[in-house]
């Protein structure tokens, strides 16, 4: 873990306040923009020369977790971390509201067939989280019920990690006043009409609601081996570099090898 | 279609000689390799930005088919393709042997769920087609059955090209002199260890009757919805400028549009 991103990650803490936390931050800049931009264009490139590695051992694998308020930038971030890795080796799962057959399920049913494979990495856009967030501020499920929630999402994961998955869970933090920005462009600019959701305003109107769910979750399912990282989003060159780092760094603690090739083969001459 | 690949387009034809087709010519060259480079580079941006509009427009949707022998480079297509591609809108599955649940189904069982959601581009890194190709090959269904399965594919293709499915597909055409190269560097270099299969050398040695089976599906399967492309694969920058070419302009083709904004909308101002 970079020593620079210590005071972003929470793990195994009773307390988290938000509010304490500046969504223009840039932990993970080295200098200005055209440094930053070199610096992810590097971290990109270390990323899918990991990513082929791991795919070789096929071994171990890795789950990214994106969550955060609307326009916070997952899609984003998603492009600019994998910008250079092989797309089979990255399955990227967006989580919508359930569908009935979902929905008759418990709600880890429909995430579970999307862990990631030995060898893969994972990309949840939106995810199991919904189920604590979206779904108890909406009033679909009582305070028991997610608080219930919390442990078994907490054993889920666990059963991931025991079978070498490394889990990177990211909160991508705006603050209400860019949410305002980024809403206002998808009315404004005709490129961006189709993202636009009417949903999205009713959303806004829950802002102090769905902060508040988001820091209950990310209190009580934070742990030593799963912890959240409070990635300041107001900035997406700065959001962009600090995803890509995160999971550079989850990848390089790995340590994926290239397997030998079998002694047997060796003296193998193609005809 | 652009008339530079005419003579590698293979529809409703029922002559077919592999041979015929060098797997050194370069239809989508446009001059040396600097130039063909930097025109790959092009192509890739159109997809990224055709992807967005087909993303928001969810209308319609693609599927690249890629089949050829081992080592045609089927991944590096995918790479290069897709290498400025939201990942979250391409979705890749590779189609191994069948697993014993899959096996107990009829072939297309397995296929079937992959197909491209609308707004969506997905990858078959082989696919059906090994069910006529590799199948009868190692004699697992006999003549009757693989003619009869060409129909089916047929039957299948139409499903989804009635559901404003394109479908691309592209054989990607390598000498058996090449193979040999690509096989002995996974041989020799230690970061193509991993790929070696011992198995290679018996499909290799069943070079013939591969070839013999690949003309057979392709003559059988392609149909003026659904064309073959024979590509040229020994060279991978040409090979790649070829396939990602084909699927830029089958998204042209396409033309998908950002929706507008409803008229509802237009007056609201984010507060």
């Amino acid at each position: 873990m970079p020593n620079l991103f210590k005071n972003y990650r929470i793990a195994n803490s009773k307390k988290l306040d938000l509010d304490a936390f500046d969504p223009n931050d840039a932990p993970a800049s080295v200098g200005n923009r055209a440094a930053d931009e070199i610096a992810l264009r590097k971290v990109q490139d270390e990323i899918a020369g990991f990513q082929n590695r791991l795919f070789a051992e096929s071994k171990q694998s890795v789950l990214l977790v994106l969550q955060g308020m609307d326009t916070s930038g997952k899609d984003g971030a998603i492009i600019a971390t994998f910008d250079r890795t092989h797309p089979q080796g990255v399955g990227v799962t967006p989580f919508k509201a359930p569908s009935s057959d979902e929905a008759a399920h418990e709600f880890l049913w429909r995430v579970h067939p999307h862990a990631p494979a030995k060898g893969m990495i994972a990309v949840f856009n939106r995810s199991h989280y919904e189920a604590v967030i979206a779904e108890r501020v909406l009033g679909l499920i009582d305070k028991k019920e997610w608080k219930r929630r919390y442990a078994q999402i907490v054993d889920f994961e666990h059963l991931l990690i025991e079978h070498d998955t490394t889990i990177v869970k990211c909160f991508l933090h705006i603050s209400k006043a860019e949410q305002k920005k980024r809403l206002q462009s998808r009315l404004d600019e005709e490129e961006k009409h189709w993202k636009f959701n009417p949903n999205d305003l009713v959303e806004r109107g829950r802002w102090d609601a769905n902060a508040e769910a988001y820091t209950d979750a990310i209190r009580c399912t934070a742990t030593m081996d799963a912890p959240w990282w409070i990635v300041p989003s107001d900035s997406e060159l700065h959001r962009n570099l600090m995803v890509a780092t995160l999971v550079r760094d989850a990848l390089a603690n790995l340590a994926p090898q290239y397997p030998p090739l079998p002694a047997e083969y060796r003296k193998i001459k193609i005809v």
